[in-house]
């Protein structure tokens, strides 16, 4: 139970604590935890004394936290609980509330490198069966590693960043052309931030996991569909991909998600060692896709077939080192009905089945003006529900 | 004419000037150019009022001189070259001049996003043939586009960084197995780094590359050519490459470099609109390769399809931003003669045909222990050659 108003009995109570980065309309950027609909102003709490960090919540991104390491994750997280629940502290603490509304929301954390993964059985058979009908749905490395690509950490946005339409290069019968994107898409996906690096040349067991791992956002990865199919042989997407990735503006700790851990779906043939995690288990994250408000997916990422600590230890079984701030993303999240994909590509099965609106209207890929809205929730304590921050995007005309 | 004993004639004389991040035994890194075998250190400079960089130069990065501009990059090296030049300042800038020997070279940039292109004609049609002989060499998107993907920002590392052989999983006929790569790999490539950013949603065009592009280091890009293999598809190369990039500790700025600028080859079809630049011209830096001492190959840059202006053009024209400390990297430079291949794949042609070295020695691969140096020259003014600082690296074995 928590003395701020409104708060108890909402998806952002107490058991949830998201960690975001704003500023007021005057003010540097500084580190905040969401609370009902406030924010509660951390770096302001750890001037006065109130919490101990380092220093790291006075910081316009949250890096110098999560560089911090688990032990102190948790102590911070328990100590805003205690100054959020006990009534001694309301005095000290409530002017350190600042309602949501006044809160401008900045990017959380400065993203090191993003890595894009392909983890959705359902995802990669429907693409499989789109493009390439007839073939076998997955190609044949698909169950033996989780398949993933670097993108491009210097276009991650936050929720909110209007999405201006790529343009590029697309083929058509008569060649390629160049303009802006016709084939304008999402992809509704689950984000994993590292806090703690690791070196040069060590590999990170699946089993350290939450050592390195501080939080996770949604994500929404923008793809033009067109640019990607010309683009993408041999090397992998490319412009396709580059010009936007969004995500929320709040990073869940993996602390609130404690009761959102369950048993993956069972993987055969059975992995490599190295990818061997023990328990074996995915997050019970309920996602929902709004396409100009409609609910048009609702996405269930406890299908995933590889689990997230099974794509960090893939990520460094060669050596490559982690860096505070590196995002490694699920891939599009679809689960086996055409009312749970990540995609529109999908849900309008490869631009051949638009998806029609309530007031009449109809889509295959994204229209300027369009705005895309994923949300997700996620098991609580004691049957109670939390909410991931959602992220958001309007797409604005090519320039 | 430089007053600095050895310099002039040599290849670092006064007309190259490289840019560099270095440490003395004690102290904290700062930016330094290399003349002759020396350091002249610039953040003494600028403390001594002797030159102005806003400060930028007694950083532990060229990130913040970077961002300064090009006219602030032409200030700075006319006012270098007047101290090594004017006997008049001898007094007082000679004691900023560090041996060599002493410098201990850092990373010289802190990398915000890596792209790798793949530029070379030679190269692209050997791997093709290599990988899919029968079929065209070149795939039917290659001359229409400059074909490029991201690569892993946080494992650049500067030359001279022992590269710890990555492991992962290849494929094998009894199906993929995990351990060390078996088939460790170079790629001989020229890098651009970006100083000056830009706007999310903007396009570069070929005309501004000057304005962005600081200068030109040596990149080896090591690949692990079966890991690569057997996770490429569809999504391209990931633990295969991103366990180490290998970086000159000299950048070349790109005002050493105008007598270097020479025709690029010939594109024929002709290219789309945003990726004209005019004058169409590439460098003529003339690379080398070393296998433990002995030259294997001397790829020349001139002969790249894609010139660096084109890649630039084409990075931006989804609208991706570009941010101060970008790198992107040529691909692998390979001139038509097996003589001047930029990989070992090519240079054993798939590892058929493996290198016979003087002492009697072969080698397909790498094996540990074995050091590959990349150097380069470039025509310099009247006649004159300059040096690209060299980017050297030794395997070291699996952990």
């Amino acid at each position: 139970m928590t003395w701020v108003t409104g708060a108890d009995g909402s998806p952002y109570g107490v058991a949830n604590l998201p960690y975001g980065v704003f500023r007021r309309a005057e003010g540097a950027p500084r580190v905040g935890v969401r609370i009902g609909d406030f924010v509660l102003d951390l770096a302001g709490a750890e001037e006065a004394g109130l919490v101990l960090a380092a220093g790291a919540l006075g910081r316009p991104t949250l890096n110098d936290f999560m560089a911090l390491g688990r032990p102190q994750w948790t102590a911070v997280r328990q100590r805003v609980t205690e100054l959020l629940t006990d009534a001694a502290h309301r005095a000290a603490v409530e002017p350190l509330l600042v309602p949501l509304a006044e809160a401008r929301m900045q990017l959380p954390f400065e993203v090191a490198d993003y890595v894009d993964f392909y983890s959705s059985e359902h995802h990669a058979s429907n693409v499989g069966q789109i493009f390439r009908p007839g073939q076998p749905p997955l190609l044949p490395n698909w169950k033996h590693l989780p398949i993933g690509y670097h993108g491009r950490a210097g276009t991650v946005v936050v929720s909110g960043t209007p999405v201006v339409r790529p343009s590029g290069q697309r083929a058509t019968p008569q060649g390629p052309v160049t303009g802006p994107s016709v084939r304008l898409d999402i992809e509704a996906e689950v984000g994993f931030v590292v806090g703690v690096p690791s070196p040069l040349g060590d590999r990170v067991p699946a089993d350290d996991f939450a050592d390195h791992v501080f939080g996770v956002v949604l994500v929404n990865d923008w793809s033009a569909r067109d640019i990607q199919a010309w683009e993408y042989q041999p090397l992998g997407p490319f412009l396709g991909k580059s010009f936007a990735t969004s995500v929320s503006a709040w990073v869940t700790p993996l602390d609130a998600l404690g009761d959102a851990f369950v048993p993956a779906p069972e993987q055969d043939p059975p992995v490599a060692d190295y990818l061997c995690d023990v328990p074996h288990l995915g997050l019970d994250l309920r996602l929902a896709v709004r396409w100009n408000g409609e609910r048009v997916s609702e996405p269930p990422f406890a299908t995933m077939y590889w689990t997230p600590a099974q794509q960090l230890a893939h990520l460094t079984v060669n050596g490559a080192s982690l860096r505070t701030g590196d995002l490694y993303a699920s891939g599009t999240v679809s689960g086996p009905e055409r009312g749970q994909v990540g995609s529109f590509l999908e849900l309008t099965w490869g631009g051949t089945e638009p998806v029609k609106f309530a007031d009449g209207g109809t889509r295959t890929f994204l229209e300027d003006g369009d705005t895309v809205t994923i949300t997700a929730t996620a098991p609580g304590p004691d049957g109670t529900t939390i909410a991931l921050g959602e992220v958001t995007g309007k797409v604005v005309a090519a320039r």
